[in-house]
């Protein structure tokens, strides 16, 4: 067998985040090292019934925990630290991230009484950080929340840069540019291989400056100056919330902030002084009585339509300290990602049907680099190998095409699944094995205890409900002496069904008995027996398939 | 009591439409006549679940039942005849349609087993029919589908223009173009009310010609001349469909259609000559293999992503006769419906995969009018009131908003919801009352049964599923005779879970046994002990709220 730590090659295994947008994470091995970049969740999938978020198999982690170093993480959005608190439950290694995405992913541990047990770094730009025989160097970039970084990893092989998230903004709301003069010394030295944002790669073009939104804000605060103004954003957007602010500070209005993600966000960044809020500017959702609809500004939760969140429960007037009004001016600052659509729209509705003024689609501007600017990061960096990364297959496709485009041999792209192994060596690089990789579902406590048998039977109690056929048998004899009795749930209103339900009990009690007269009817056969006389029974009068669970009890 | 039957006045009856995009359908009544516009379904929201489809709450019209004189129908799309099989076994009176329309229904009313119970006539362009005292025209338009109609709708109280789902084409595929010269004519007669298409409000300008399409096909077929190639679309698009067929003949090759709908549809149009196929152009499925790739066009269903469809089942690998390859050609002439989008993004990355080459986004236009060709129908028509038909809250307010910048005062602007009563005067229109009006869900055979008990229920047996507790009780004693035994589906995989059912099982017995030892132990109690007592303990150590079902037997 060859030798599994060459030490002339280094092993690139993304463990999540290459199948769809979200849940990233890739493990980097060398010798007897492992660094882990990123630890995301993603959210369920709409046949994922019941689950609340999805995180990465870690599987190949868990049987190399010995060699793992830590946790190096590019940006503090879910799908790049959701799954740390899960993950770091089994596998406790230091975190090493910029200021705010540290503060919160604090944030996040302290939820999960994890502060104490975990060790952290925070690093700045420039600075690098060693791990085993890797060297990690952060270099600022720009994205839809500060403090983004991309990672340059120095090995003995070569360095191999990963963008994380990324745009280039060449006017950003806080702090500087993206250090593309950096990426440009690297270029001139000799990149192994890129690891590049595949989100936008469907876009022609630039992607716009986030200064752009508040221009936008600062003509609609002009054109609104009697109404109430109320603005859904995510809540890991500082800048945005930032924009906002200034603008409310310009036109004399008092900011309240509503929705719980919201608060916690602004306040983390404030301390931290991402956000900059000037005296007297936020007032208190109590306090709101004492000002006119001109003097406000709600900052809120709720821009994807998501049922809980604040805007949400305004639209729905089930919020407790908001209502919607004639003459309010709402607008959405965000774009729904894909699949939010319809919940977008009918909150939409519900705002104008309440007589509110609702501006969509003018002020969002996306947080990932299109076309240009990712042949902007090729033409500076000359990697060697490509490796695109975040993205569905779609966008890793388009992205290898563009690689070409700019100079990378086909060969020398990989458009890689994850649980891949690709072994990259001064010569040559390919992909050498696989490892375990996949979802596992998080439903309430529960990691990993829903999985393919419970979604089917979710999706089928879903469907078509559930007809639930009980009865006792008196031991040795068989003989019934309860029921059948049959109980359904999700499957029809029950007081106008009545006679279904009656015609149903005859239908399986006749089968029954014909089936207990022979001798060898064990619980199997008995079971078969209901189902299949009810299912047939079912079918035959309204054409569905509910599930049938038949349920024995025996008294002796 | 005021006269019902005003002979002054006409009440137009929206009975579906008005929330949502689907399930057209108005009522018209005047003195003891009333005529039905459209009868269409709705497709199955999200939170719907196992529905098959959806259609209006007919009540009004089964309450005055001998006053409907016939369903007068403006094309053949679902949402504007789907319910007719389901109305027509409550309301049997004539349909009256264009031809393709009439042929379109003819299929559905075949497979209801309803052909020749239903009286149907055939209606011209320009050509009216008397039903009651009323008189209606039908008018030429433009949509994704031939033949649909607007209609002139003549009373003694005036006349009321609906212009079902339309566009402007001046240089439509099959037949002539939207007979603007007719509605000029009515408008400068004199307009009453004008019942306009909003689908398409929220967009500034023109929606361009369905020939574009022809052109992009003509290029694409240029382009890959060595692949075959593979087109979805909407099996009712027969405009779209005549303009592959042209584009293949052109490049000679050979056509197949797959998908039940699309053949359908095809066969119909066909035969009644809206569609032109050359002989020798049609290739069945099986004579496929004796053409080579550069030879072949399919045309086929699947451009939503509808999982049963001919094309995801392609991209699956579970089409039984067609297997994508590397070099194939896919196109999507088509936009993904809101709703879709994951659909059918899941599909593209799936023939991605397969190595084929997908074209989407460039093969499609609206079969709606945009702002423009809105503003031109009331410039035309001039009419008096302004009712915004077809379109979620949001599209009746923009198209409300624009019907003003067109000279209508507010006052004259109605944004009905489903079930309102508007009486027309002469003089003035209002709001006179409210009719029973909604969604009636259809689940197989059941029309009606699934309400919202059994939705909720469906609801949370998905997220949740469902823990059935049962046990035997001896009569008069109440002592147990046998279980509690606990059956679980769709809350956890249990064969990983051994020990939270048996720790469940002893908290239950302990619940009982407490609660069955007191002497007024009714079966509401033990049922609510069982509840209570398991529920806080799944929640105390999962944080799951499963459905929990107790089921109490009893033997003498």
């Amino acid at each position: 067998m060859k030798n599994m730590s060459d030490s002339s090659r280094i092993k690139v295994i993304p463990l999540g985040g290459l199948e769809q947008i979200g849940m990233n994470m890739t493990a980097f091995e060398y010798n007897d090292g492992i660094i882990v970049v990123d630890c995301g969740l993603s959210f369920p999938d709409d046949e994922m019934l019941g689950i609340d978020c999805v995180i990465p198999d870690i599987t190949f982690l868990l049987e190399n925990k010995d060699k793992v170093k830590g946790f190096v993480i590019t940006h503090g959005h879910e799908d790049h630290i959701g799954a740390l608190p899960y993950v770091l439950k089994e596998i406790n290694v230091p975190i090493y991230a910029t200021k705010l995405t540290m503060g919160i992913i604090e944030g996040k541990l302290s939820e999960h009484d994890l502060l104490s047990v975990v060790k952290r770094k925070v690093v700045k730009f420039g600075q690098s950080i060693h791990l085993g025989d890797f060297r990690i160097e952060f270099i600022r970039t720009n994205h839809s929340i500060a403090d983004a970084a991309a990672l340059a990893i120095h090995t003995p092989v070569g360095v191999i840069v990963h963008t994380g998230d990324f745009k280039v903004d060449y006017t950003p709301v806080f702090g500087d540019a993206i250090n593309l003069c950096r990426f440009s010394e690297l270029g001139k030295k000799g990149v192994l291989a890129l690891m590049c944002d595949s989100t936008n790669v469907l876009r022609p073009g630039f992607t716009p400056s986030e200064r752009k939104v508040g221009k936008t804000f600062d003509h609609i605060f002009s054109e609104n100056t009697k109404s109430r103004i109320i603005i859904a954003t995510f809540a890991s957007n500082v800048d945005r919330v930032q924009q906002i602010i200034n603008t409310a500070c310009k036109y004399n209005r008092k900011v309240i902030v509503e929705g719980r993600s919201m608060v916690n966000i602004i306040s983390v960044a404030r301390e931290m002084d991402y956000l900059k809020i000037p005296d007297n500017t936020l007032i208190s959702i109590e306090e709101m009585k004492n000002y006119t609809d001109d003097q406000l500004v709600l900052i809120t939760t709720g821009s994807q339509g998501e049922s809980m969140a604040a805007l949400s429960r305004m639209a729905a007037s089930i919020h407790r300290k908001v209502q919607i009004k004639p003459g309010d001016t709402i607008v959405f600052s965000s774009t729904p990602i894909p699949g939010n659509e319809k919940a977008v729209s009918k909150v939409i509705n519900e705002l104008y049907m309440k007589g509110a003024n609702v501006i969509f689609n003018e002020t969002h501007v996306s947080g990932h680099a299109c076309q240009e600017e990712i042949k902007l990061m090729y033409s500076l960096i000359k990697p060697k190998y490509s490796i695109p990364v975040h993205g569905e297959y779609r966008h890793l496709m388009e992205h290898g095409k563009l690689a070409q485009s700019m100079g990378i041999p086909k060969k020398n792209v990989f458009l890689m699944e994850s649980g891949d192994v690709l072994s990259i060596g001064k010569e040559d690089a390919k992909v050498v094995g696989k490892v375990p990789a996949g979802s596992v579902l998080v439903d309430g406590l529960g990691v990993g205890d829903v999985g393919n048998i419970v979604l089917r039977d979710r999706q089928n109690l879903a469907e078509n409900g559930i007809i639930i056929v009980v009865l006792t048998l008196e031991k040795y004899t068989n003989q019934i002496l309860a029921g059948p009795d049959i109980v359904t749930r999700g499957f029809v209103y029950v007081r106008e069904s009545e006679n279904l339900i009656e015609n149903a009990k005859v239908v399986v009690t006749e089968a029954l008995e014909e089936c207990l007269s022979r001798r060898n009817a064990d619980w199997g056969k008995i079971k078969m027996v209901v189902k299949d006389s009810l299912g047939e029974y079912i079918w035959k009068t309204m054409k569905r398939n509910p599930m049938i669970l038949p349920i024995i009890m025996e008294v002796e």
